[in-house]
């Protein structure tokens, strides 16, 4: 159970609340926003929001939880499928995302990018971010080992490749974002199929 | 010659003008930057910022500009260098840093990450930071393409390459940066020796 279930917040309102703060995050930016702001983007009365959190820096470390948990449970994996191919199903799920209904990836990336330089200057927020990160190469790491182990792979270092991998990603999401180059997240795969994959092939 | 020498902005007070708007960014953050926070980092009187520059924005642009130079006028590779040393000079160069007097490499990386996030909500800075990142881009680019014309490197695309190499620092420095992954730097020097470097390089 999350923190935010734990607090009581009902799961409708939270969204409501978590989604007017994406479209005023998307629109005013996350340095200059105010509570007011996230208010305007909702139907109910903001009083709900002052209800729940604790303020503008409690409702944003929630709100960064909310996109973590979004993109979190969105990967999904069926069993059975071979480490090599699994590999390139959570690439590209990172890269390229699932499908939302209101705002689409790239706006949620935008928010998520943002958000991450931010904590530079902000403990609660790198933990979270740090945390998310962590599972996130983690669960590219476990890809990586259970291949090495059923001698799909070579032998290599399963966190050392899953990080390489992770900062890819990483990279080309804010190419896209900042730089505007659209074509990053396809060279990233095919940089990732040239460099990592076809080196952890092991040849027939 | 720059926009800035084009200006006509003396050496020494631009020096100054920077530097002290670096303090400030650094202090107070881009986004909620005023102007009086650069004049009080200043020892001449503030007005000197008004005469050069027209404004917060035009200071600002200039400023990313000044950073960049400041990098890309400190990497320095001696001729005759074979690709494979050269490619790992600049790769630390980028990770690493050149010395400066009073702040620090990280200091100033933060300021450049922090800017490059905000290049999403700006057309003038996004351009800015493309250029200078074609060039190292190119720059890395022009050194596999060297190997590869030598014989030293296998056949391969040079600017995918390239990209990748790029796309790896950028991320390195943002997860120490961001996370606080102290480690950041030194283990994308490791990934990029094992999956590019040791990949390119031809058996004798």
């Amino acid at each position: 159970m999350s923190e935010l279930e734990q607090r009581g917040v009902p799961e409708e309102t939270r969204t409501e609340i978590m989604e007017a703060t994406f479209r005023a995050v998307s629109e005013h930016g996350y340095a200059g926003l105010r509570m007011r702001d996230i208010g305007e983007e909702m139907e109910k009365t903001r009083q709900i929001i002052h209800y729940h959190y604790d303020g503008k820096y409690d409702l944003l470390a929630n709100f960064l939880e909310y996109i973590i948990e979004q993109y979190e449970g969105s990967v999904e994996v069926e069993r059975d499928v071979p480490p090599c191919e699994e590999l390139d199903i959570r690439i590209r799920q990172c890269l390229f995302g699932p499908g939302f209904e209101e705002f689409d990836h790239w706006e949620r990336m935008k928010v998520y990018h943002e958000l991450f330089t931010h904590a530079q200057n902000d403990e609660r927020h790198r933990e979270i971010f740090d945390e998310h990160h962590r599972r996130l190469r983690d669960s590219i790491t476990q890809v990586v080992a259970e291949g090495i182990e059923r001698g799909d792979f070579r032998d290599t270092d399963p966190e050392r490749t899953a990080q390489l991998i992770t900062d890819v990603i990483h990279a080309a999401r804010e190419r896209k974002l900042s730089l505007g180059h659209d074509d990053a997240p396809e060279e990233a795969v095919q940089a990732i199929d040239e460099f990592v994959v076809d080196s952890l092939i092991v040849d027939e």
